[in-house]
């Protein structure tokens, strides 16, 4: 499992958490791999994955799950007995890359660099296969270039020194491919979403997943909203909010940032409600730390136009919603690569807010089509 | 349509709401059929629909529905455009039976008298046949005897002058089943939920449905509870409490009413989260008239032992959450009956808190096993 | 009692109501003036009170009122019984101003226009005085000119043939000190608020109070914050966010006008707790109509630095909180004239979000201010 | 400062929360008398004060704070730092008395031996003066005797060997009151409530004030019913419900238990706001440990008949609330004591759910109350 963005919350909750699950000192819950619905599935052991990532931060994993105890995230005695495989974790983080790039240098050579990596981690491991997690924090939307749909007219932009053709998360994402690594987009940022990436994905034969993991809210709105629509009542309008501090609330705090945010995480919602009248805002609240707060009002209209209205609000630690996930899809994917899947996996789209290759939102039927796909490899 | 307690507020709104629909003064939000579903299945249309009942008060449906708009649940203009057709099913209604018998009286002799009325109904009407859907007020729970199990027992007993081996409901439904009529019990009271009256209902060739409609709450927690088994995440507790006003609210302060509703209510839940903390209340809250409120406080375990809590306020009128559901059983039970299906139909389990011959509470699993039986119809 | 913007929801409830509470059809519940604590104070009665009022809109108050009567918001019978005072009180609305000027036209031109209507209209009915209270719709904040600050700059700018010093919400207010009438500033709007209007209202001995009626939230929340300080609680982020659909939810759905009302609705929160995280938003909801929810999630620390959180969900009838509080205004400054007081009023700070000639914001004290001054007029 | 029921949470936490003030290892957040209002007053200081107490219970204040800690509600460096002091204070816990009696035993014998334990610390420390705070766990109600409200029949009645004419509570207060001990009461058990005892501290010059800490929902509640009343907003009902868990939870999951607690939660509701319909349940919930979660919904209705509705939810770990309102009891009472006060204290309402001396509910006014008095003092 090699993630980008190794040393941020989600990345230092996936391995630390990973590390609890192999030597047992904490149960899988959270983590839907681990469910009745995948016994006898031929999924790689807690104890098969090994760690490795990209990332520009230089702040050790260690350190970052120290921050995580304080702010009352992570116990401290977990973090004691999984230190040490903390430590192994980050000695095979490599630099990431964020731009520019130097004086000479093409994306190629920088994606090629990073392909280098993945290649090393899998020899120097012995590893059967690699797969990246993308889990860096979230990138602002990128303008549509004609080399964005065409494989070669890619390649080719991205081999003349100096041309940015790609945003950071594409060219990580194009590493993947070039690695033969399977891969899963958390974030919502480009990266293997570009239709060329995703074609050289599908030549390479490498299968992709993606986009945006959906943890919490969305996933909440993804439950109730197919509810509303078999029991025949009618969406008039679907208004939320967020609240978080962290990491992730900083970044987005950045309204460039949360512009592509915003995009996936009213998607679904418009799909199964038909309604646009779909607010939502995202607000950073240092003092929640991790914590993610989401509020939502609905109100529908019943029998004879009668007023329906629901509030939800939903607490919980955010990057203890992703981790799980990120650690369940490097098992599916590592799935999917053993038998030879190549380019999207749509019954993945479980994980994910924007999923590729399925216009299925509603949770329990990705739900349904995830688990029906996993037993065949039964 | 044949309702037991016709003249109550959900009777009241059913009866109002099927003129409204037969006659276009509203759409059909609310109801289940309705949907693009059950495209061209054979169910009866709204203007096919004849309604009579039963019922032990003197209140007339317009008298009830003109309260109903005091109250602000109707609009002054719909009652205005149905009135007429108010008078004439209030013109259909019988005096119902709530106990106790006459001197010399069995329930045998109370059951035909009902069934009589019934038989009437269908031959005044030329109908092809009636479906009984009981919206009456809760009874307490009965204290089990050996002649519920038994059919023969049982209508030896109910033939005894003066003995009460059944409670009213009960009764109600055996005067169905004698009438071949099909039934749906819409409230938690017995009604056919003996095991000697379903294997009479099976006898006799009648289909039957039930039990306690999932209006609200109910509903929304068994859409809920199933997403986060999905997600591997632990549910520790459910807590909630409801407010109500109107009859129902009024019916159930009374402690013993109230048993038989909190013991379906959460029934499902422990099933669905395997957790025994849900504590439960339900209180009358006359100002709040025929709205009733609902909160859940939902405490989750996810990775690594994290705190996840979700809240939920639930706000509708209870009446206009029922009444189409009733329309709907009406529909899918005629349905069931011209296709010869006798017993219990366990694909109606949709409709109900506690689902005879399923042991099916999931809301979406159950919506998608009801859209596959009425599919075969076409 | 003179509306700025007589025509709109808040006009028309007033008036609606006004005419309820004379003519006894409704009990003067949300109606500050008519609790137990005013008692032997000498404000003019509800009949005592005559409506007029400038708007720019061509509908009328009956129209606007059946409007409102569809929204569920308005029984239809009180509408019946008061729908000859909205006739005559719509006779009664002249046309408004909200610019631009006519040719050769000075802003002095229109508010001595305004100011006769007033005139005229206290003069047709025999009154003792008139009080303005500006009910229209929000503007976009005003940049500062020198001549806001001084009154006799402002005079001769205003006498400028096509100079536009002051905005329309300003002129009205102007208009009402040349009429030596008492005036209300119903609206976070520039209006009376220009010191140099303030200054004039003084020299002109009339009295004044605003500003921005603090109906809803902004009132829930300076009724809790001083609660957590007087316990030692700290508040580290207060966050917020407001739906709401009809005529004012539309206006402030302009991202212009939206800046005046946040500003006044975050500055007293951060007065009373220290915090500068008080993220807030507005979202037109049309669906909701003029009901307007509003939740807030409050995060404390207290003892040895242990968690806090408190949300509240507000939900009401914006209008029905405004109107009784413009009422209130007519007969406390009308007490406030006769007495002889000239310029702004501290003790009305109760009724605003940004209270003139007061630094206090708690609802408590503000509530004692209220009574004590009204006391001192028995 | 000594505790009845030091050792439980209450009791430990405030014991650790003392001496982290004492040592400046956190802020005094919390603690009312650490406020502006309160300099200059002549408080005992953090470090002035010691701490004592009496319990049933053999397991130590270190061995429950502990609990503490790994529950979530204490930081474990927290703990260490304090631990020698919570060893010193557990070093001063005496054998508690919760019935039965001894053979041959009197009540009064058990008061004298509760009270040459407080005389025993104060020399043994060279203490100005004791304060004594009931934290222990809540009492049902008992039934009233004459002797509960005659000085002198009580004192004869529980002279008599086997009588419990007191509960255990009662005892505890008449031990303070022989022992020249102030005294507060936190909890809705009888304690000093009993008339008879009053008037004995009363005879003997000691100050008392009480009853029933008024820590979160219920002060939440006085803030705000103040605040509608003002508004001239009428409240119809006012429904609540509770969730919490740890040993307060268990103790009121006991249904004579709660029946003292919720008669003081509504007692003020009803007061401030005229309504009767105030429904409202305390669940335990295991899973929740010391956090208390408490949900209110109150309906009010407004100008024009109009809804209004208002929700709340609260999250606080309940000992950490209550805590620093011991140790504020523990400084007032001592002030009170040093400047001669007797028998009640009507000013320090403030901290209680059923204020005696005083029938003041209001949040407000009674801080207003408090400050002033301690003003006094200056």
């Amino acid at each position: 499992m090699w993630l980008v963005g190794a040393r941020g919350s989600v990345g230092t909750t996936a391995a630390l958490g990973l590390a609890a699950l192999a030597e047992g000192h904490a149960p899988p819950e959270g983590c839907v791999t681990a469910g009745p619905a995948f016994d006898g599935v031929p999924l790689p052991g807690w104890r098969d994955l090994v760690l490795g990532g990209h990332d520009v931060s230089d702040v050790s994993l260690t350190k970052h799950a120290e921050a995580l105890v304080d702010a009352g995230m992570i116990p401290a005695p977990l973090l004691a007995a999984t230190a040490h495989a903390l430590d192994a974790a980050d000695a095979e983080v490599r630099p990431g890359y964020r731009g520019p790039l130097a004086p000479g240098q093409s994306q190629r050579d920088v994606a090629e660099r990073l392909a280098a990596d993945l290649t090393a981690f899998a020899a120097r491991h012995g590893l059967a296969r690699v797969v990246v997690v993308d889990v860096s924090s979230t990138e602002p939307p990128v303008d549509p270039l004609p080399e964005h749909t065409d494989p070669r007219a890619l390649e080719a932009a991205a081999s003349e020194p100096g041309r940015q053709v790609l945003p950071p998360s594409s060219v990580a994402a194009w590493a993947a491919v070039l690695a033969g690594a399977a891969y899963a987009g958390f974030t919502p940022s480009a990266g293997m979403g570009l239709p060329a990436l995703r074609a050289l994905a599908a030549e390479r034969g490498v299968p992709v997943a993606g986009q945006d993991g959906k943890t919490g809210q969305t996933w909440l709105r993804t439950a109730l909203a197919p509810a509303f629509a078999d029991r025949g009542l009618r969406v008039l309008s679907w208004a939320g909010t967020n609240l978080l501090g962290g990491g992730d609330g900083a970044t987005l705090a950045d309204p460039d940032a949360v512009r592509s945010k915003l995009a996936t995480k009213t998607r679904g919602l418009r799909d199964l409600t038909g309604t646009d009248v779909t607010p939502l805002h995202i607000d950073h609240v240092p003092d929640l730390g991790d914590v993610k707060v989401a509020w939502d009002h609905v109100h529908a209209r019943g029998f004879l136009g009668s007023r329906i209205t629901l509030q939800t609000t939903w607490s919980a630690h955010d990057s203890m919603l992703a981790a799980p996930m990120v650690l369940d899809l490097a098992r599916l994917l590592a799935l999917a690569h053993a038998r030879g899947e190549a380019g999207v996996v749509p019954a993945l789209g479980f994980f994910f807010k924007d999923p590729w290759g399925s216009d299925v939102h509603a949770a329990a039927d990705q739900a349904r089509a995830l688990v029906t796909w996993a037993a065949t490899a039964r």
